[in-house]
This record gives C-alpha cells, sequence and structure tokens, in this order.
C-alpha cells in the first residue's frame, strides 16, 4: 500500500538465504521489491539500541521470531513502547503468544500437518499430502497485516499504539470450512476427497483429464448442468432422471464423470476452458506453474511485474498488490535491494551518524 | 474486529445453503457469529432503494458478485458512492474486474487450477490434486479485508470513501512463492514434490509413517539435524558424510528418510511431537480434521468457541478470530442470525418503517 519498509536482517542474513550458495535468492527478490535492506546484529547491545532509535520515528514493527525472543533480546513490546508509544508491534508466529502449543517450532509443513490441512487433502486411497502453496505463512502473514491496518485505524482514533499478533495455525483453521461443516453433517464423508468437492456436496465437480493435462469442471446449478450438456453435444441427458438435480447427480457421481470424462479425453484443456467460459459453465484448466508464471492476464493486472535486477540479467517477475484501490495509485515496484544495501543510508539520514561512526559499527560486527 | 455487521441475502438464500435440504447449513452458523441477517430482493427496484436507504449510514459495503452484476442492478460504486461519498466499497472476485480471465466464473476449485496450487500438489508420479482447504477463498477475503481497512485509514485523513478490490487468483499467487523462485533456478525441481520441500530444498522434511498415522519433521539447521540424531538414539550418524551439512541431506534424501523412517514406524505420533518439539527440533503429527476441531490450544485462544445454535442442540465450534490486540477487547462472539432473521428490527430501526409497511414489503417479495 506504499509504505516506507526498512527490512532488518541480521549480518549473517535472513533464514530464506541458505536457499542459494551466493547471491540472492529470487525468493529474497520476489518478496522484498521496494523496501529498504539494513543489517544489525540484534545479539549485540548497540545493535538494540539503534533499533531503539529507529523505533523512535516508526509507525509499525513486524517480526515474527519464536515467542519469547524480543524479550530475551531486551526489545520486546513493553520496551520498544516506552520509547514510541504510537508504536504498533505487530507478531507472526506459529500458535501464537499463549496455548499448549505455543513452544512449538512452525514451518509451514508443520501447521499444514498439526493444522488438518494435510489430512484433507489428496486422494481417498492415498496417504495425507501437504499443499504445494504455504498457507500458514501467507494465510498467517495477511492477516497480521489487517491486523496492523485496524490498529492503524483505531490509533488515529486513540492517538497510541499496540500489541498485535497472529499466528500460522489459527488463520489457517477457518479455511478447513467445508471440512469441520461435515463434522456437523450426517452424510459420511472421507478426510480427502481428490478433486472432488471437499464434502462431496456438488457434481459435477472434478479434475477431468484432457489430450494435454487436466481441466477442471464444475457446475454450481441445474443450469449449468443443462449448459455443460448442450455444449458437450449431450442433450439426450437433459431429462435423464440420473441426473435431473445435484443431489441426484451427487448419487451418481461416477457416472456423472464418466460422461464428462469421455468428452474432454480428446479434446485440449485450453479449447474447453475457453469453450465453457463462453459458455458461462465454471471450469479452469490446470496449468502449468511456468504457465501461471506467464499468465497475461496477471501481468495485465500489474500483479506479475518483471524487474531487472543484478542478479538476474534476464529479468526476473515479482510480485505486485493483490489489493487495488480507486483512491490510491499502485505503488511503484523498486527491484528487491541487496542484503544491507542501505544501511549506511538509513543509519546516516534517519539517526544522523557520521560516515566514522558507521564504518566503526560494521567493524564491531554490529551491522 | 468488533464492527456492526447486517448480512444480506436474498429472499431465497444465499448460494451456500443449497448444501442442505432445510435449516441453517453448519457453514452459515459457522461463518456468521454476531451479525443481524436480512433479507432483501436486490432484482426489484424496492429492494435496491432499501439498501441505498442502509448506505446512507454504512461505513463499508462488501459484495462478491461476478464483474457488472451490482451495475446491472444499479448499485454499483458510482451509484452507492453518490448516495454516501463517504461509502468504503469493497469487491471480491474470482479473478478481478479487469483483464482477460475476469469473465471467468471462479470457485475455488478453478482458481486453484488456473493458479497453479494443483500443479504444485500432490506426488511426483500421480495427477494433480486440488488442497482440501479453499485458498481462493479465504486468501481473497482476508486481503480484501486488509483493503477495507487500509481505505478506513486513509478515510481518517482524507473524509473520503474508496472503491477497493481483490481477487482470489492474485491473492493465491503469491502463495507459490517456492514454485515461481523455482522457475528461476537452476536445479530441476518435479512440480509436485508429496511431502517434501516444495523447492527440495531440505532435507530432512517429510511426512513419517507412525505406528498410528504420519508426523511431520523437518531440519530448518545442523543444530537440528544433531538433536534429532541424539533423540533417535542415532548419534553414529553425527560425523557422517553423507548428512554433514543440508545441502548433503538433500543429495542423499531417500537415505535421510530411511533413517528417520525406521524409527517413527513403531511409534507414535503424538508421543514423537512431544518428544522432538521438547527437544527443540520442528515436527508435528498429522492431525484428522476432528482432532483439530477439538484441539485444546483452539479452544484455550478463543479460536474455535463453542455456541447453542436452535439448529445444533449440542453446540457447534464457529470461528473466533485470528487476530488478537493488546487494546482493543476479544469481539462478543453471539450465534449466527437465521435467514433473514433481522429483517424486521433493521428496516424499523435503521430506516423507521412501520410494522404495517413491513408486512407489506414481504407480501411483495421484496423481503
Amino acid at each position: 500500500m506504499g509504505a516506507d519498509v526498512v527490512k532488518v536482517e541480521p549480518p549473517f542474513g535472513e533464514p530464506l538465504r541458505s536457499r542459494v550458495e551466493s547471491g540472492e535468492p529470487p525468493e529474497i527478490v520476489m518478496l522484498n521489491s521496494s523496501k529498504d535492506a539494513i543489517t544489525l546484529n540484534l545479539a549485540e547491545e548497540r545493535g538494540t539500541e539503534l533499533l531503539k532509535d529507529l523505533v523512535e520515528e516508526t509507525d509499525v514493527l513486524v517480526e515474527n521470531y519464536a515467542v519469547g525472543t524480543m524479550e530475551k533480546l531486551g526489545i520486546d513490546y513493553e520496551t520498544l513502547s516506552s520509547v514510541n508509544p504510537e508504536l504498533i508491534y505487530a507478531h507472526g508466529s506459529g500458535f501464537g503468544d499463549t496455548g499448549p502449543r505455543s513452544d512449538m517450532l512452525a514451518m509451514d509443513l508443520v501447521v499444514q500437518a498439526t493444522g488438518g490441512v494435510m489430512d484433507a487433502t489428496g486422494f481417498p486411497d492415498d496417504t495425507p499430502v501437504k499443499t504445494g502453496i504455504a498457507p500458514g505463512d501467507f494465510l498467517g502473514g495477511t492477516h497480521l497485516a489487517a491486523g496492523v491496518l485496524g490498529a492503524l485505524f483505531q490509533r488515529e482514533r486513540t492517538g497510541e499504539g499496540q500489541y498485535v499478533e497472529a499466528s500460522m495455525y489459527e488463520s489457517v483453521f477457518p479455511a478447513l470450512l467445508s471440512q469441520l461443516a461435515a463434522a456437523y453433517k450426517e452424510t459420511d464423508v472421507p478426510p480427502r476427497t481428490g478433486n472432488h468437492h471437499s464434502s462431496l456436496a456438488k457434481a459435477p465437480y472434478n479434475a477431468y483429464e484432457t489430450q494435454d493435462g487436466y481441466v477442471t469442471i464444475l457446475c454450481a446449478s441445474d443450469d449449468h448442468w443443462e449448459t455443460l450438456l448442450e455444449v458437450m453435444g449431450r442433450t439426450d441427458l437433459i431429462d435423464d432422471d440420473r441426473f435431473e438435480t445435484n443431489v441426484k447427480r451427487v448419487d451418481h457421481m461416477d457416472e456423472v464423470d464418466r460422461v464428462i470424462g469421455e468428452w474432454t479425453a480428446d479434446r485440449d484443456r485450453q479449447a474447453i476452458e475457453d469453450r465453457l467460459v463462453d459458455a458461462g459453465v465454471p471450469a479452469g484448466a490446470v496449468q502449468t506453474i511456468e504457465e501461471v508464471l506467464q499468465d497475461p492476464h496477471l501481468s495485465e493486472r500489474g500483479m506479475a511485474p518483471e524487474v531487472s535486477h543484478p542478479d538476474f540479467e534476464d529479468g526476473i517477475r515479482v510480485f505486485g498488490s493483490p489489493i487495488h484501490f480507486s483512491d490510491a495509485p499502485e505503488p511503484d515496484v523498486e527491484p528487491a535491494p541487496r542484503k544491507g544495501e542501505d544501511t549506511s543510508d538509513i543509519l546516516k539520514d534517519r539517526l544522523g551518524l557520521s560516515a566514522d561512526a558507521i564504518v566503526e559499527l560494521d567493524e564491531q560486527g554490529i551491522l
């Protein structure tokens, strides 16, 4: 949303950097457009002092250390809010600050396991499987962002900052809606339903094999079903007793799948998508990651801008914002800085440190 | 965050209601705590007039009709902002208001297919599979919520409302970070990696079979690996050349998995989790949906409060908020209203309609 962001890393870099042997990992470049990057050694008192100096003029501090770490470093909310009572302090964690799981170390996989995502993903006769995206990381992050914005809104009225926290585990929980609801129904639904509806509540609803991959097709209404039959040239089935309503189609799910699978088998997935979208039936080809990355829709929406970066000479696609405002410009996308690239400038411009003092701090291992 | 929310449904109910034959579906009860519920027939001019009257005193309107629908109904942003220039109008959609995919009908499955989630989920030698959670629905929704809060913050300074939109497709895109980054690396990674790391960047990182299900274990550092070996009683491997660094362990992933799998096979998943969490190694049992729903951690965090509801006499767990503020009370959780339960009260209290006028509107099919 155009905030002026300073990313603070330890001198040896943040954990994501271990994914490559040298240079800036593409993950870092994708996630850190338009930020300033500094390094600070928070294990040293001089490092935390510099952080406190920066916090004096800061609206929001966001951190995702394990619960208790900032306290050990002497820069917890209580300390920082005494430096700047208007500070909004946001803590993202795996499981939250309290409760029996608060000590658990979370990476996305652990949240998917304990949070039910794995039990709900995969085919009924196969093992649980994680989802390839990172729902804990990204649902946790967006909830925390909403929390920060809520606190900023409140501060406009009260003049005071506050502490906000959101956890990956809690943020993922509501996304299990269909499965959780099934626990309160009498229907018997397996924990994993493959590409069928998560509570087997709809038919058709599946990924169908085509000549060049898969296409998803579903009918949210009986009108969709009739239109689908027309497009497939199967109007002979319009009055078929087995398929008249969604409830009946669910009862005959295998036959519904067979009728559609016969039609998709010798066609291309994109042609099927085009045809059905045109007719008004919900459908979409299963795209490969590479196809998604190059999807003209994302470029046109400003969601995957290509920037040039010294470590990626042929250009690299980074993230735009999925949130679009009528009365706020889309933020400029500046290529991510390298680790610590702005350390000197920030310490000079914001804290008034001299060039000599900065060199000295660097030599002492504080930067 | 404690907002006063009125949910507006058509007289025949919203689509989620078709999941049950009668009564309130558990999905509706879980998602609509603490709201007021009214019905309004927006296909009739009198219905849209009543909506406009309500909008006069409304801070935020949120809708997720297909692109163009609100315009057809005569209640698009332009119209409503002339009624109330301070209104924040939020539109959630599958693919966004513009771009080549803007006409596509989206349900979560279609977004998972076109958005790369399915290509990234499942085992390398098996077909793409959707994730059981609904990432499009929930990442789309939380991004839109953040957009609304950003607009509320801006309004405190400008006094003016605005139009905000977020789409499911764009909101899911960044969650593919690991896979998208892999496109810029020279390593060869299959689109689906099962329960291994999405870019095969870590080992160990997997779900291991136990006596009673699966447990996930991963090592984010060499220290984790040493600790894991100690817990498993395999200190003989600490100096083993094949396992010394993460890069080497990745090269010997199958052997790493075998060593761990032998240890987990005759133990219980929860006992393994407890032991490793205690030792400081990231680990978590794969919980069933039912176990998640009853997880004491969620209850203790206020994330799964049990309420009594006329349709669920034994009680039903609903959603708390994953966002916790130090300077704002946790919102009360009132059981969701039934369809249209508050229609009369809202029309009377907010618009000053008489009891007779409300009966007449009802008879005309407006409510």
